[in-house]
C-alpha cells in the first residue's frame, strides 16, 4: 500500500493511499480521515460517492472531518469504479464505466473483468482497512446518489457487517430509474431478475426483520434528479409495507450538490456515532 | 449583473454572479453566501483567494457557510485576477497573469489594461455588493496566501473601510519573496519604491497608530512555502517594532492547503464577527 499524501486536518490526519485491488484487478486510490487518537480502536464510516466522483469530492467538500474528529470516527472514502489502463469504459458517458461502477459485481463483457465494486466495498476494502489501521470491528456506511444506492444495498444485504446506514439523495429504486436501467443492463445483462439484488426498494421488501439496521435518508426537494432518477418515495413505501423503520427527511430548497451534503453531514455522522457507540 | 447559480446551504443561499467590472475592464465572476435572513442588515466578510484559485475554491472547500449562517455574516468571494479573451496572461506560469492578480494595480504593459485588482477589491466590488444586497456598511477582510497578502495590504491601507483583517499563510513580505518579486517586477516595474504600497511588512511599519485594526494570522508549520515565500516572522517583527498588536498562531503539522483553512476558518469567522458586532 502506497501513501500518496498525509495532511493535518482538525488535529487528525487526512490521508490518501493507493493499493492493488484483487477484486477489481487494478490499482485503486482511497482516502481516509483519522481523527485525533484517543488510544481506543476506531469505528469506521464508509462513504460511497456518486457518479463522476473519486475519493476526493467528499474529502474536499463535505466538511465531515470536523465532526469525525469530535466523534472519534474514522472515515474511509473509496473511488467509484475501477480505473486506469485496460479498464473498460463507455465513451462520452458519465453514467456508465469509469466513475460509474454502481457498486455491483458485473457479469457481462467487457465489464466483468474489473467492475466488481460490490465485492470491493463489502469485503476487500474493509479487510485492507482493518489490517492497516487501528480500527474496531464497528462499521457503518453512507453515501450520495449512486453511492446512497450502494450504501443501502450493501447494508440491506449484509446487516451483520454494519451498525447503521444512511444516504443522501439515493437512487432508491434503480430498476425503475434511467440511470439504474442503463447501468444494470450493461453490467448485469438483460435478465431483470438479476437486478433485484441491487435495488434497495426490492431488497427492503424481503429484509430479515430480526436484523433491521437504523436507516437515515436526507433528500432535497429542489433536487433536479428527484422525480426521474431517485424515487425515494418508492423505498419509503416499501419500508412501511415491510415494517422496516426509516428516518426520512425531505429538505426544502436543497439540490443534489455538496452544498446539501455539507449542510446535513453533521446530523448523519451523529446518527452513525450513536449506532457505533452501542 | 447575471445570476449564474443559487443553491441552498445551511438554510441560507450560496450564489454565483457575473458582472462587468469597469476597474478590470472585463466580465468577472464572484460568489456570495447569504446567511438565513434575520431582517437586520448583513455585515460582509470579503475573502481573497490564493494563486490559481477562482471564487469557487473557498466556496467549495473551506466549510465557512456553516459558521457564517450561525453568525449572520455575508461572505463575498471574488476571483483572483481578470480573466477571459483579451486579458494578458503568462504562458505556463501559475504565479503571473490569470489566477495571479496579486491584488495590485498594474502600471506596466501588457498588464495595466486589466490587472487592477486593488481597485476592484477596495472600491468597485463593495459598491456592487452594497448596491445589490441587504448589507450594512460593516466590512471585514481575510484571505489565503496571495489572498492573505491582499487582505493585509488592503486593510492596512484602508483601515477606515474595515473592522478587522485576518489571513491564513499570507505572503507577508512579498518584496522579499520570489513570488512577490516576480509579480511586482512585471506588474509594477523595476523601481522597487513602487512595490512598498503592496508589502504588508513595510506598510505596518508606518501604519497610523490611531487607526489600528484587529489582525489575526494563522500559519501552518508544515507549510511547504513558509520559509521561502511567506516569511510571516518579518511581518510579526515589524508589527512589534511598530507597536501594532497582531494575534499570530503557528499551527503544528498543518500545511498550505484547504485542510488547514477548513480547520481554523471557524475561529477566523468568530474573530471577524466580534469586530463586526461592535
Amino acid at each position: 500500500m502506497q501513501v500518496l499524501s498525509t495532511q493535518r486536518s482538525f488535529e487528525g490526519s487526512q490521508e490518501r493511499y493507493r493499493h492493488f485491488s484483487t477484486a477489481l484487478n487494478c490499482e485503486m486510490n482511497f482516502s481516509v480521515y483519522l481523527p485525533p487518537r484517543s488510544g481506543s480502536k476506531l469505528p469506521v464510516l464508509y462513504w460511497l460517492s456518486g457518479l463522476t466522483c473519486t475519493d476526493e469530492n467528499f474529502t474536499n467538500k463535505a466538511g465531515a472531518q470536523r465532526v469525525a474528529a469530535e466523534l472519534g470516527i474514522m472515515l474511509v472514502v473509496p473511488d467509484t469504479s475501477p480505473r486506469g489502463e485496460g479498464v473498460a469504459d463507455a465513451e462520452n458517458a458519465y453514467d456508465l464505466g469509469v466513475g460509474a461502477g454502481f457498486y455491483v459485481n458485473a457479469t457481462q463483457e467487457p465489464w466483468s473483468r474489473h467492475y466488481r465494486m460490490y465485492d470491493y466495498i463489502v469485503d476487500e476494502l474493509p479487510s485492507v482497512i482493518e489490517g492497516s489501521f487501528p480500527t474496531s470491528n464497528c462499521r457503518s456506511i453512507s453515501g450520495h446518489s449512486m453511492g446512497g444506492h450502494g450504501a443501502l444495498v450493501i447494508a440491506l444485504r449484509n446487516p451483520h457487517r454494519y451498525r447503521a446506514v444512511s444516504a443522501f439523495s439515493p437512487i432508491a429504486n434503480p430498476t425503475n430509474s434511467p440511470w439504474g436501467k442503463k447501468a444494470f443492463s450493461h453490467y448485469l445483462g438483460s435478465d431483470i431478475e438479476r437486478w433485484r439484488d441491487y435495488d434497495a426498494t426490492l431488497l427492503i421488501e424481503t429484509a430479515d426483520r430480526s436484523q433491521q439496521l437504523p436507516i437515515l435518508i436526507d433528500q432535497g426537494d429542489a433536487d433536479e434528479f428527484l422525480a426521474e432518477q431517485l424515487k425515494p418515495e418508492r423505498f419509503i413505501a416499501a419500508s412501511e409495507a415491510a415494517n422496516y423503520p426509516v428516518q426520512f427527511n425531505m429538505r426544502a430548497g436543497y439540490d443534489h450538490s455538496y452544498f446539501f451534503i455539507s449542510t446535513f453531514i453533521e446530523s448523519h455522522l451523529r446518527f452513525h456515532a450513536e449506532a457505533l457507540r452501542r
